[in-house]
């Protein structure tokens, strides 16, 4: 038998966005790879080994399942949302660059449902125009960084879909990141906070940008900041495909 | 029997990126509306009516849509890709803008795989560092818009998603958006072209942005330029999850 690494999306939360090539690929595997929340996504069977692993563990996590592959496992390594945005596939490479003798396992990424996609279809649409994704944590960039990101961001009249907003052990950074935007002039935009999504502690709440509390958002929270044009109609928030 | 308007997205082509969810929605489905090379992609059945359409009939389709949903029809309204990206979605809300009579109707928004996603997948995890997604058409926006947004999106050292990069009434854009990213210096960048992502006319090619040429895409393809450290190992492109 030959060794497969799957790296697959399992979607937001619920299983009826987890695509069917996702759903084949773990009925098929003999590994589950991922962060310990994620694999326990994955129901358990006989002749399935589950491999729960902590946070911060993306290196030596993409090592051991590339290990696996190498053993002749069919291993998949699970991520929220999808696995390229912000997620294990990054790592995957990463971990190949570091051991070439890897480079001729089989590999496979399986695309996912990811969280701003998601958090926007339940708001409406505000990524129906020109956007962009910023991830918030600082672990592995820079903070000026993630501030120069959003004033261009701003400058360029993207909608802003932020990822991992806020967390424990980063408490600032999103009030900072507000605090720029404001600066900015996006003080009118309306900003959603799209909270665990499609999961039973789903919750959403859209404010203007000038009224946005740090608090509003934790790591389960996806933020999307309209762009200058985006608008609500009822109780939906969306951007206009028309621009001037 | 009360109407619904479901606007779903069927994923990049491939059955397999169809979420359970979109999937049982046709299924209860009394009417799909949609243009017709995504409306064909449904399955025909009793008790099912398909109303395809031409392109550029955005408001009028969605305004069709409504008006079936308001007489009690449980209505699916598809999309390629996610409906909130560059699709229907958002034309739905400016016809509800426009008909405020149908603000009382159920609607609901169905997130897909679109095609950055699973573009990306395919050749990697190229957006796995902060990107942005620029719709390359300018029948709804000024071109000197999208010149600006694509300078500052190089400055901000995104990646960049370039959604229908070019089409035959639209030959010139893609050339030019291809020159103002050598003149803000990205010439040494990679970029990927992925033409048809999950169907059996895949195709996906990476070079140089300074050796990209204009015919290398068309509307079927999804282009991703990385980022000033997206790089190859093996047969992947990735982008590093660190930056500096």
């Amino acid at each position: 038998m030959s060794g497969i690494l799957t790296i697959a999306g399992l979607g937001p939360g619920d299983q009826a966005l987890v695509t069917p090539e996702v759903s084949a690929a773990l009925a098929a595997a003999t590994d589950v790879v991922g962060y310990a929340p994620y694999v326990g996504r994955v129901q358990p069977r006989e002749g399935l080994t589950l491999h729960p692993s902590d946070n911060r563990m993306e290196l030596q996590r993409a090592g051991d399942a590339l290990q696996l592959a190498s053993e002749g496992r069919r291993v998949v390594m699970v991520s929220s949302g999808d696995p390229g945005v912000f997620a294990m596939a990054a790592a995957v490479f990463e971990a190949l660059e570091v051991s070439p003798q890897w480079q001729g396992l089989a590999i496979r990424v399986m695309p996912g449902v990811t969280a701003m996609l998601a958090a926007a279809a339940r708001a409406g649409a505000p990524l129906g125009h020109d956007f962009c994704a910023i991830n918030l944590s600082d672990n592995l960039k820079p903070w000026p960084m993630i501030e120069k990101r959003l004033r261009l961001a701003s400058e360029a009249d993207f909608a802003i879909a932020m990822y991992n907003p806020r967390s424990v052990s980063r408490p600032e950074g999103f009030g900072r990141a507000l605090s720029v935007l404001k600066e900015a002039g996006c003080g009118e935009r309306l900003v959603i906070f799209a909270h665990a999504v499609s999961t039973p502690a789903e919750r959403i709440e859209t404010v203007l940008l000038r009224e946005a509390r740090p608090e509003m958002a934790d790591m389960r929270t996806l933020v999307i900041v309209g762009n200058s044009a985006t608008r609500r109609v009822g109780r939906w928030v969306y951007a206009p495909r028309h621009a001037r």
